[in-house]
This record gives structure tokens, C-alpha cells and sequence, in this order.
């Protein structure tokens, strides 16, 4: 994996991964990524306590380039939501390979991210309560942090005006505008007069940066579509205003579903102030089975941009898991749950089986299928005279990475022979 | 909170709590339990970077006796499920209280409640994988640690019987019965003695020590009933045959919505052999206002012992988070989603409602009640004309402590005046 500066490389040597943690292989005391990149445990030799979080390096690293270039094309700019991994090591990679900053969802996530040396966060979300905009202004007092946080109120832009000024700093915002029945952002004209009347009143202490919409929580192209015009539409009133102080302001958009629709829109948009176009996915770098897949189907078969790569996105992440029993002729159980895998978007979905004893994994069969998952234990749908046995491996291909990541302090990254080559560290 | 032993106070001394987590107050390094106690923030004056998550220490500690004391009642003991917190100091608190050992789910698991003083497990799964064998292997090797796995297939014991043979090491297993259409789990007599012979091979190294099952799957008490009898009916023939080398023999059942028939049904059990009741609810420790309140509801009504004891589980545990924004007359949306807290068994309820810049929680507005959450944030339906402004905090009831539990590295308990009287860190 790419290392970024003297931080990660001296985390990296330094033995902080406990053994205290699930999904590694053996340890009886804390070791380093290197440590353990060094005892090259292999996966199909049950070097590890499954269940395991795996990411395999080479679709990783396939993924991580083809966003970027798919973003470039349109000569926008990439900030990948790393809420997705809130792991530094896949936000150096990132950055490393042309992002132009991370997304982040609060200010927690800020921190992690500026303690791994991440210099300039979209805080894709309001800044609210006392100890959040302390975590802030904290990190503020570095020249060097670019950070922006969104404003969708008039309320809000008060309490940061007033917490702002009081310490001194200056903070850099996006107004947020927001779909009808949407989530935050501002809905009409007559919240967003409220809401740049009292940007006017803190000027010297809110830089508006420019706008930001959050298109994802509609699943209909015509509806995003006539939301991001719309937005468009929000903006000119704002740069007529006068109301932006960054040039090129900032138009962002484009979660993981509609990136490509955001960018074809917003890099067309023509508005009287230069702008930059910010993307902001997060579920590419390990993309799924699900949800995501489902969504890049749809954009290779509309955007000419994707159908030009001659590659789409790859499934880079799989939780494997060991049948546990098989008590009922058309079921297995198997030791994976709720804790250990998103199950909000589809059921994980078995794509490799590892009998008992081999070190050959195979396609699992195409009617094994999860029916209900527990806490700690999944129903596995089989046919009766499959041949499944207890302690076979299977490895799932997950929908929603999101909540896939945050089951797992460290997952394990494999080359294509199935040896853990390093480990990566999450901060959820 | 209660310690136990001196590891716990060696740890709470030393510096381990990393600023880089969420849900915490204002820190710039790593700080021990005892220094946050000691600094005494404060959640209703904006201490805490919210979501946090908080624990009630009367609570807990109310209902870790109500607990003990119902289990006892029926001359039974209590093993609580460790995986609900996965908190070493809550285990500690449940031993200290009288509980018989710690449930837990995986050979992971079992390692954590080790390190941190337990003694005995009853893992309530099936014991896979060379790697986890390993873990408990090493374990073993304390002659002081009791252990006990459950296996439910010849198979399962071959794989066993062959690696702790191995080993020179002797392992302590359940028999586990399972429920028709359930989870793991021996079904039928066929199934029985083919499991029974195997483990008559392997006698000198697999102990079969009990009977174990796990009725929570069926939310029918007539089908979960039935099932107990069906046990009960088996572990006689189990008996008979002579199999059972432990005095008591364990009889075991019980997640945290059944304890009640299984303690009624175990405890007047007629076995041709002594027999120890062993219950393992794990949810109690938080309790909840979702599935668990619902079962509670049924205990309480049905059960003489819970009747007589004149008070029953409160909800300990609530999620702290601000309202983001106010976008539409009927909507707020809250910094706190799927990341936060479980969503698997019906949404958080709002609870407790405190005005931006008051000191005061009131309960919330009984119509005001969640309808989605996505990654990080939940939609808040209200009635247009409420009194709810971008800085409130709102708490948050829960329901399915385990997802809830399993999204915090560390939880904030306070005492009666909200103020942070210790840290809870959590190994998932």
C-alpha cells in the first residue's frame, strides 16, 4: 500500500495493532502493519481468526484510479467521502493519487483525518455545539488546514458567528441547498434571503465558500436532475448577490450513486464566478454488490465518460466467515452477523467457497443465498446434497461498505495470492 | 462504577483513551479514565462531542441486580452475554454482582474477557477455524480458566477432538439443541447419536459437561416452550446414555426475552443426573425501550417472581445528539445515524428534549419520533410550530442494546446530574 509522509510510515513501524482485535491471525501481543505484513498469514491456510474484513489490494488500487480519472474528465475535483473507510491509510492513498481533499461527516472525523495529516476536509455536514466547533477552531489555528463546513440556517450561521468571532478565527462555509422532503439544506428563496442576510452580518467572520447539495437520497435520475438545476439556479442568485468570497467558488455535489450525473451537470453549469466542481463519492474504493453496483450499471450504460474506460468499478472488500453447522438439509449456519457486516442494503451475498482442507477457493454456487442475519450468525440458504461442511470457508461480497468498514477496527489487505500484505486501521 | 482486580485499576490510571474517538469531551492527547472522571464534564452544559453515547450509572446498576436477584430466585445462575457490551468493566460489574461466569460469542471474544480477568466462559457457539481454535488453545493452558463451547456435529467434534488431541489439552464442551427452522443446533435423534458417538471417541479430550440452547429465535411462547420441553425430553436420553462427565451436569438456555420460561422450565427440570441452570441473558445490563421493553412487558405480567419484585428494568442507555437543522415546518434532522446507534429493531425514540442554551431535560414531545436514518443523520418528524431550534440536544431511547453498543469505542456514564463520572471502553 502507498504510505503518506513520516506519519504513517512511523504509525506503520510502531506495535500499536492489539491482539485484543478480531480478524487478525496469531498474535499474543501488540504488533506493527509491518510486523504483521512481515508473517505473511495466509488466508486460505486459516491463518486467520475468522470472521475477517478483507480488502484486496489490486481492486482497491484499480478502483482508486478509475474515480480519479472518471473525475478528471470532466475537469472536476475529487474529495472522496472518507466517512466511507475513516481509515488514513486508504485517505493517503487517495489524496496520494490526485484527490483534492477528503470529504468528512463530522468533526471528529475532521480530527481523525488532520491527525493523519489530511490538510484540507469538506465537512459535509453543519458544524453544531460547543465541543464540536472547539475540535474545529483547535485545528483552525494551523495555517496551513483548509477546512469548510455547510450553513442551511440562519440560526446556525449565528451560533458559528458568534463562537467564531469570539476565538478569533475565520471560517470557511458552503451553503447548503436541499431537496423538498430532502434532508438538511435550504428549500426556497425565502430561507436562503434569511439565511445570506445573516451571513452579511458575520462577513468578517464567515467566508462563503460557495454551495453544496447532497443529491443521493433520491433514487430517481429525473428528480436529481431537476434538483441539481435548481441548485444551479440557487447559485446564480447567490454569486449575483455578491454574497461568495473564494474564487473559483466551490459548487459540490455527488455522492456515490449520481457522480456521474453531478459532474456532467455542475462542470456545464455557466455561473457569472468562477468555479471549481468538488465530488465527493466514498463507497468507489471498495464499491459492492449492491446498492453501488446497481448504481454503476446505470452509469455505464449512460455516461459516455464510463463506457470510454473500458473498466468499471470492482467489488474490493469481502468478509470471510467459516460454516459453523449445517443442521437442516437446505441450511447452513455460518459465523458472521450483524457485527460484522452491513446488512441494511441487502444481505452480504457468498461469492467464494474454500472447503474444508483446500486452498483453492471456488465460485459458491449461484442459489446460495444469506436468509436472515443475527448478531453473530448468518442463515445460509442451500440445496439439499450441496457438499458444505463445518469449517468450510465462504467469503461474501457485502452491499454498503459504509456500514461494512465500521464493524472493524483493522482489515486486512491481500495480495492476489490471499497473503495479508498490511493492515489498515480504522477511526470510527 | 464497581472495579475488579488490578488490572482494571492499573488501566483506568494510565492514559489509553485517545482523543481520536468519538462522543468525548474536550481532550488534545490521551487520557485515563480516572482524568476524565476527574475533570467532570458536564452533557448538559456541551461538554461532550455529541452523538455520545451514555450510560446511567443508578440504572445500571439497578438493573444488574434486579437481574441477579430474579436468576437467583429460581436457584439458577448467571452467565449475563459479554457480547452485548463487550466492556470489560460492565463484566467486572456482573461478576462482582454474582454472576457464574461470562457468556461469549466467538474465541475472539473470549480472549478479550480473559485479558481482562474473567475466568469463566461459556461461549455460546461453535468453536471453528485452526485460528480460533489456537486462541482458546493458549487460553487453556491456565489450568484456572474455565471454558465451555458448544458443538452440535460429529463433524465439528472430529475437527476438535483432532486439534486439542493435538494439543495435549482437554476441552469442555455443551451439546447444543436446536429450535426447527432456527439456528444451530442438534434437531432429531439421528442427528444425536451420530454427534454422541463421535464424542465417545474423542472422550479423553472433549468433555461433555451439559445441554445448551438458545430459544430467542422464536417470539411464540408456546413454540418456545415446546422447544424447552423437547430439550429436556433429549438431554434425558443424553443422560441415560451416560454421556454427561460433569457434576452438575450445565443446563443452559436463554437470551434476554425468554429468561423467565427457561428459568421456570430448567429449574424444575427432573434430570436423572445434578444439573446447574445456566441463563445468559445479555441485554438486561442496558435494557431497552424496543423488543426487550416488549418482552419485559410479557415477563412481568406472567411471571410471579418478576411481579413480586415491585420494580423491573429501566433503559440505561440513551444516545446524545444536536439537531442539525429545522429544513421543513414538520422536519429536523439529527446529527446521529446508522453509525450511532441500532436501527435493526425498530428506530431510537426521542426521550429527552434540551433547548439550546438551557440546562434543562425535558421529555420530548411524545409525537415527535424518528422515521429514517442514513449513515450519519436522522430525520425528526414534528408538529409544525414546535419549539426545536439547531443546537438543541436531544436524547435518544434505544432499541437493541448489541447494535448499539458495538458503534462506541468508549461510553460516557454519568451520574444523576449528567456529569461524566467514568469511561466504558468497548472491544468489538
Amino acid at each position: 500500500m502507498n504510505k503518506q509522509g513520516p506519519c504513517e510510515e512511523v504509525c506503520d513501524s510502531l506495535p500499536t495493532i492489539s491482539h485484543l482485535n478480531k480478524g487478525l491471525g496469531p498474535m499474543d501481543r501488540p504488533m506493527s502493519a509491518e510486523q504483521i505484513a512481515a508473517e505473511r498469514w495466509n488466508l486460505l491456510a486459516d491463518d486467520l481468526s475468522l470472521p475477517a474484513a478483507v480488502l484486496y489490494e489490486d481492486k482497491l488500487k484499480h478502483n482508486l484510479h478509475w474515480m480519479q480519472r472518471f473525475i478528471e474528465s470532466y475537469g472536476a475535483r475529487l474529495a472522496p467521502h472518507g466517512k466511507t473507510t475513516m481509515a488514513p491509510k486508504l485517505l493517503a492513498m487517495q489524496l496520494q493519487a490526485g484527490a483534492w481533499g477528503i470529504t468528512m461527516a463530522t468533526a471528529h472525523q475532521t480530527r481523525v483525518a488532520y491527525a493523519h495529516g489530511v490538510r484540507r476536509v469538506l465537512m459535509a455536514n453543519q458544524l453544531v455545539g460547543r465541543e464540536n466547533m472547539e475540535t474545529i477552531a483547535a485545528l483552525l489555528r494551523d495555517p496551513e488546514f483548509d477546512y469548510f463546513c455547510l450553513v442551511d440556517s440562519a440560526e446556525n450561521a449565528n451560533q458559528l458567528g458568534r463562537f467564531f468571532q469570539a476565538k478569533g478565527l475565520r471560517l470557511q462555509v458552503l451553503l447548503e441547498l436541499g431537496m423538498q422532503d430532502g434532508r438538511t439544506g435550504v428549500r426556497n428563496t425565502a430561507q436562503l434571503a434569511e439565511l445570506l442576510e445573516e451571513l452579511s452580518r458575520w462577513k468578517e467572520v464567515i467566508v462563503l465558500c460557495g454551495v453544496e447539495v447532497y443529491e443521493g437520497i433520491s433514487q430517481d435520475e429525473d428528480v436529481v436532475r431537476g434538483f441539481l438545476q435548481w441548485a444551479l439556479d440557487m447559485a446564480k442568485i447567490i454569486v449575483a448577490r455578491g454574497a461568495i468570497t473564494r474564487t473559483p467558488m466551490i459548487l459540490s455535489g455527488a455522492g456515490s450513486a449520481w457522480f456521474d450525473v453531478v459532474a456532467e451537470l455542475f462542470s456545464s453549469a455557466q455561473l457569472e464566478h468562477p468555479a471549481e466542481v468538488v465530488l465527493r463519492p466514498g463507497c468507489y474504493l471498495t464499491h459492492d454488490v449492491g446498492a453501488y453496483k446497481s448504481a454503476l450499471l446505470r452509469i455505464v450504460e449512460n455516461n459516455p465518460v464510463a463506457r470510454g474506460m473500458k473498466s468499471t468499478l470492482q467489488p474490493a472488500m469481502q468478509i470471510w466467515a467459516y460454516v459453523h453447522s449445517v443442521p437442516e438439509p437446505t441450511k447452513a449456519i455460518v459465523g458472521m452477523g450483524k457485527r460484522d457486516a452491513a446488512f441494511d442494503s441487502g444481505l452480504p451475498t457468498p461469492a467464494l467457497h474454500v472447503p474444508q482442507g483446500s486452498a483453492l477457493p471456488c465460485a459458491a454456487p449461484a442459489h446460495w443465498r444469506l436468509t436472515r442475519m443475527m448478531d453473530q450468525h448468518a442463515y445460509l440458504e442451500i440445496a439439499a446434497g450441496d457438499s458444505i461442511h463445518v469449517g468450510d470457508k465462504i467469503a461474501f461480497d457485502i452491499s454498503h461498505p459504509c456500514l461494512t468498514f465500521d464493524k472493524w477496527r483493522y482489515l486486512m489487505v491481500v495480495d492476489e495470492d490471499y497473503i495479508v500484505i498490511d493492515v489498515v486501521e480504522t477511526f470510527f
